[in-house]
């Protein structure tokens, strides 16, 4: 059996609040962390806690921003941002911006969006992803052992786009202290043929199994436990979830 | 708070077993249904079930077949089947072929694969797709009310490779009870911006969710109850999930 947990009761999140700390204590009421348990962090909050927030105001689009603003129909100065957090764009269509973003991972508009951040008068805020989910991660993981005296693995996850179905999922962007891929090539399955190309991506179905409490604006519950999962402890990176462009036959 | 209860005990499943009675009977163990449960069974028992099982002895294969294996370096028999089972080669490279299934998915092998097949003697055999995997989900799901007085929602999931990203994660293919996508737009968020762009895969989410129990064979726990999930109840179908090809940016 595997439960998911939501950590309920979290503040609006601001720059610099101590998110682990907070999540420690609103999860003390549903009987705290145990050895084993998955905790998975919606993007949001760890964007918001440390800081990685812009005014749109207070960003000039560059002469590139502006095309691509008006062939994509966004806010210029949102394009900007995406082009910022971009190593290439990848497909372009009105409403829509694909990228590889500076993270490697392909994307819409670089993960930034627009939606539950709090508005401070007329100037409108956007959150851009983590500068490096993975260490976003490790610092979550460190100081709930610290705090809580409880050694969880934590996932940052972020609601993705696919190529050919429609609708979000839940993916890990960040991870610590479990594995991204669960590589099963050479076990043997239940009439001993050896399983082929069975490399599991992990990471990205516990982020897509919490995201199913998380709901839309990733801010009522930003944070899920899920415990009852036996998974090996991992310094494995998110990263290694992106595919090497020499094996991408789309793009 | 969202549970997922394996459904344990369950024999290996051969043609004409009646597996929605024997889900309800080995489930009944752990308590048995409750309304509003969502039962996901794994593809694979779904189609052995029906019969969906071929002998790659008794497939000959095509010019067309012999040709794409060369590329592929599969079986020829298997990518016979492969063809007969699409609309069209998406992609190919050596030990991968991307099609358009005759369901509408995009799918490497058209979902045919060859592990947890029994083999008998020599002759290897491997399972098809479900036909029509939406109404494999309602048979299940209208024969569990009968059997068990109870009404579920039923998600057939398979594992699927994505395009950007290494490792397969569950989906649902076939659907009966429940919304394919849940749609929010026009819904606003905690700070009153209206959400944008925000349809969620739901289907795929719980699909992944209960993967995470199945394992790679898929047939150790071929079947995994979620509880707690509140969602409306919808004649919604899995093809929903497929993208049309015009608004496809990857093909």
């Amino acid at each position: 059996m595997l439960s998911l947990l939501p950590v309920v009761g979290l503040p609006l999140i601001r720059k610099g609040d101590p998110l682990a700390d907070l999540i420690v204590d609103c999860f003390s009421n549903t009987g705290g962390f145990r050895s084993g348990d998955i905790l998975v962090v919606a993007q949001k909050v760890v964007s918001k806690a440390e800081g990685r927030v812009v005014r749109l105001e207070d960003v000039e689009p560059s002469e590139e921003a502006l095309e691509l603003a008006h062939a994509s129909l966004k806010d210029p100065r949102l394009v900007e941002l995406i082009l910022r957090e971009s190593r290439e764009v990848v497909r372009v269509r009105p409403g829509l911006i694909v990228v590889e973003d500076v993270r490697g991972f392909i994307c819409a508009n670089a993960g930034i969006d627009r939606s539950n951040i709090e508005q401070h008068g007329e100037g409108e805020e956007v959150a851009l992803l983590p500068l490096d989910p993975d260490a976003s991660a490790s610092d979550l993981r460190d100081r709930i052992k610290r705090v809580a005296q409880t050694a969880v693995a934590v996932v940052i996850n972020d609601s993705h786009g696919r190529a050919f179905r429609d609708g979000t999922v839940g993916v890990a962007i960040g991870l610590a202290g479990l594995p991204a891929l669960s590589d099963r090539r050479g076990d043997t399955d239940l009439t001993s043929y050896e399983l082929q190309h069975t490399v599991i991506g992990i990471a990205d179905e516990i982020a897509a199994a919490a995201s199913l409490l998380m709901g839309p604006a990733n801010e009522g519950i930003p944070a899920v436990v899920v415990r009852g999962l036996k998974l090996p402890v991992s310094e494995a990176s998110a990263r290694e979830i992106q595919r090497p462009r020499k094996l991408d036959l789309f793009r």
